[in-house]
């Protein structure tokens, strides 16, 4: 094994978000109270509670006619029931009031016969089925009971939980803050997009993509910029964005090679300072995580793949903590490998992998990599398998829990 | 077998939505160009190819020294071979340059040896290992080559086709202008959030619902409100979205029971109208779709679950195409139901579903429901499984693909 100069040490991915998080103790933010209808996404800061029954009176679950049921006893296609219609806001014995679905079962009523089981007849109707008491009905409270939890504290508010407060006539609801994280890229080499490169530069691309995946996660940022190799500078820099943001993201700076630059400056900005860093995953090892004035600041590889997942891995189960969720898994699935790959044992290795389905059967194709620089290998692929630290790699044809990064593609 | 008053024959979810696209020929909307910050989960319109290879010239991948590979040739920890350090701009025989990842490989070297395979001498430095040509060096054009294919149209632009495009030094992008919905709510029995309502009414829920639906799949609402059971003003608002959007979706007045007030509505609007009504699914049975002034109108059932598997089969499908996706498949996977389910021959049911993870297996749990009416069914799943017209129902244990709306949960 090569001597792993800088970093004596390796921690492992679990004992490292460990380490941190006991250290950091991220605690949920504060609340925005808002309308339901400017919801979508954000987290319930607290459990709602049903402020009343839903629904809030008996519906009819069906078109059709609310009877008595003991009336219907005995009928059948060859031996019909006749009712009288009524227009009255009650029902009694032997009437029936027409209903169509979610209309209020009128008194007296305890029972809709749909309308394919009748005909009409002068003045009436003729019923075909026998009905039992509470059929075709939808009862008080059937959907949520008064006081019952309609959404719960850490729930990421989608349509159906909208609708079911809209269905109780809930019109606001407190939500947690949306995170503020700040973003700042380090390197001499790099050049702002819209910027004419020189030989040797290349485009920030970590803003794009971080920006990127702090919305899609609900979080806002705030663009620090470019700092050169400048340990002054990028203190400045970071005190700027503990300051204004919840947390702070700096990519690049972080390998052996780069001196330590970012660590070292994080570390002259008061203790605790660097928490953790070189981290026993692939890629993303010489990632660091730190605390400064008790915000977190994550150091990640200012290569974007390796920048991706170490926000993957240690920066958004500090995200969801800050929005109060305990847990929130990504859309996963079992997918077969299409061929073996190799992995260093001790090294957590995040692989890529495009899934497709074949006939009723997941795929997971590894994508080929050259390295954590390579962007289209992202594109590539929909998601990621990992490989555990004790396993030297995977089988063809092994199954593997896959993450997806969004949607599943056909072959 | 009831009679299907008013529905004299349900058509089959696949045929019902071949026949409608075949009428309608939706096709891509016109183009947004907009700086590529602002394009996530926007819609590529057009492939976009790189303007340059990318890397745009030969970068370390390591940490290390560029030299000449053939230099290391016979180098082993026993017999480290000797190289005095240079800071010139090119590299010479015998020559190292102290190079970080991504940095520029100078003139002369052919390969990069890793820091940890090196230790510093006086004037230079000792090297353990023989690197071969190329070794540790990521090629110009390595990650995508001039005028190939970055991000392909109809690509649903995420983190990192942003970050491809950001390495190109791409900061615009052509992408498919939003849809604009129309959203109308029908029925006597509804008032809207925020209001009083009195015994007998319910709050309008589809609204808001839909809303964040379309919000999800990047189209834009435009709220048209509630309209009365009342032909004519049915008729003006639906005239007034299809004015104003590219898409009308009502919800209400489809089942038998409202005589077919919106359908009608529709009709008396022009030729074609109504395409297809009543479907041979649950739930979502009275779903009409239909086509006023060449705009696709979407008329769904009043019944929130109804309506959500009604834009879900229907409405989803007609949006992709009007952002020029193809096919956009939800997440899914294949778990085991836990219980027994059963369904009518001859329909097809979206069984909403609560998927777990055990160990590592994957499991379905059907949601009990008592109609399509229970927004609480809906909150309680994280999924839904299509059981398929030629089945009455699936087993316990049996494997089915679950279509997921989202994350999934741990039991």
């Amino acid at each position: 094994m090569p001597r792993l100069k800088g970093f004596k040490k390796l921690t492992r991915v679990d004992d490292a978000l460990a380490l941190f998080l006991e250290e950091l103790r991220p605690t949920r933010l504060g609340i925005d109270h808002i309308p339901i209808n400017e919801a979508w996404q954000r987290v319930a800061a607290e459990n709602v509670s049903a402020p009343s029954d839903l629904p809030l009176f008996e519906r009819s679950a069906m078109d059709g006619y609310a009877l008595i049921a003991s009336d219907t006893f005995g009928a059948s296609e060859f031996k019909p029931t006749l009712f009288e219609l009524t227009e009255k806001d009650s029902v009694d014995k032997g009437e029936a009031k027409q209903i169509w679905t979610g209309g209020m079962i009128p008194k007296g009523a305890d029972a809709v016969v749909m309308l394919e089981h009748t005909s009409k007849t002068e003045g009436g109707i003729s019923v075909i089925v026998a009905v039992t008491p509470g059929e075709n009905i939808s009862k008080r409270g059937e959907d949520i009971k008064k006081s019952e939890i309609a959404v719960k504290a850490g729930t990421r508010l989608l349509p159906r939980h909208l609708g079911l407060l809209a269905g109780l006539g809930i019109t606001h609801i407190n939500v947690v803050r949306k995170p503020k994280v700040a973003l700042l890229s380090t390197g001499n080499e790099l050049v702002e997009l819209g910027q004419k490169p020189r030989l040797g530069q290349v485009f920030n691309v970590n803003d794009t993509i971080l920006a990127a995946i702090c919305k899609q996660i609900g979080a806002e940022t705030i663009n620090l910029g470019i700092a050169r190799d400048d340990l002054e500078k990028i203190k400045d820099r970071i005190t700027e964005g503990v300051k204004q943001a919840d947390a702070v993201i700096t990519t690049g700076g972080t390998s052996v090679g780069h001196a330590d630059l970012v660590p070292t400056a994080v570390n002259n900005l008061g203790k605790p300072g660097v928490i953790v860093h070189g981290i026993a995953m692939r890629p993303g090892m010489p990632t660091a995580l730190a605390i400064v004035r008790g915000k977190p600041v994550f150091i990640l590889s200012g290569y974007p793949v390796a920048a991706m997942f170490g926000f993957e891995v240690f920066v958004r189960p500090v995200i969801l903590r800050l929005l109060g969720i305990d847990d929130e898994h990504r859309p996963m699935l079992k997918a077969r490998l299409t061929r073996r790959v190799a992995s260093p044992l001790g090294r957590r290795v995040y692989l890529r992998v495009r899934v497709f389905k074949e006939r009723d059967e997941f795929f997971a194709e590894p994508i080929r990599t050259k390295g954590s620089g390579v962007l289209s290998t992202m594109t590539k692929a929909n998601g990621y398998v990992v490989i555990p630290e004790n396993r030297n790699g995977l089988e063809d044809n092994e199954a593997a829990i896959v993450y997806l990064f969004d949607k599943i593609g056909d072959k």
